[in-house]
């Protein structure tokens, strides 16, 4: 395997930009080289092979839709009420807006890993593992709320995704705001 | 075009299991032919283009999770209270737990429609249509709550079919039915 980070990164991001445009089955070796501009037979010195190239990429995924640690701390200024909620809960979509391809190719991911079991595991993995972080530090930060208005919050959030970047006009794509405002409204308490 | 019912029936069922297990890039004339078990060539008699098989088999994937009228009139038959709305989400779960390849169908076109704007059209047009129904009927039939009631249940519902759907682990297959109730029970009021 080689070992340039750089190069790395960049396949791993033109691997997302194939899942997002073609979908999982679009996603092959050569795909990937054409998308990076490298030259054919880059991305099979990368990835040991498909199932490899598939996990790689969703951790690449899951690192790019991170939050930003300076903007988080910036937001975590604000009282511990209901507003500071709603405003991560925008930056959740501000984050998501800002790289539609990479939520989009999670959702190929998603998909893809009905279909391959170790897919599913480490998904399932990193998923559980996020919405129990988001869980604990909820509770710890002292936020608004129980358990259940996580996880409550967790479904709705992802419905709302999931409508907004495949269908968008369903909700209405100038009322995205004010539909997460009403979200949050009624599924976290004020105090 | 070929009008037989009964096979154009059995072509949108292959097609949805295609759809199912092999994603949206899978989808052709030929592959339906094999899963319906019928002759090469039949499929392009029933369809006039791959646009058409999309756009067809779109409406009968809708068509196979609508509710049973039968049993929608049995549940109507409680007060109009929270528990009812819990019943009817019962009733949802245990339509999409029968017919995974249909509602993984649609989440494969909803992926195929980011690149594809006539079928982005018809399955916003759909689904708003549903939406919009869903909030009239609970309006109508005086279920507790408002209009931004039955929008942030959807939402969360949404979420929580799609977690159910791809990765089951996160939320616990065990623990679906108490799920249910959970998200029903922060998001109606009780009467």
């Amino acid at each position: 395997m080689v070992q340039n980070p750089a190069r790395r990164t960049a396949l791993a991001d033109a691997a997302i930009d194939v899942l997002a445009r073609e979908g999982a089955r679009g996603l092959t070796f050569r795909a990937v080289d054409v998308e990076a501009g490298v030259p054919n037979g880059t991305a099979s010195n990368y990835f040991a092979n498909r199932d490899d190239l598939l996990h790689q990429t969703a951790r690449h995924i899951h690192h790019r839709l991170t939050p930003d640690p300076l903007i988080l701390a910036e937001l975590l200024r604000a009282p511990r009420d209901r507003a500071l909620v709603t405003a991560l809960m925008h930056d959740l979509i501000r984050r998501i807006s800002a790289d539609r391809a990479g939520y989009l190719a999670m959702l190929e991911l998603r998909l893809e890993a009905t279909r391959r079991p170790e897919l599913r595991t480490q998904l399932t993995g990193t998923i559980r593992e996020d919405l129990e972080n988001n869980i604990a530090y909820h509770l710890a930060e002292g936020l608004p709320g129980d358990r259940d208005t996580v996880v409550v919050l967790y479904l709705a959030m992802t419905g709302l995704i999931l409508e907004h970047l495949t269908l968008p006009e369903v909700l209405g794509v100038d009322g995205l705001a004010a539909l997460v405002d009403t979200v949050v409204g009624r599924t976290v308490p004020a105090t």
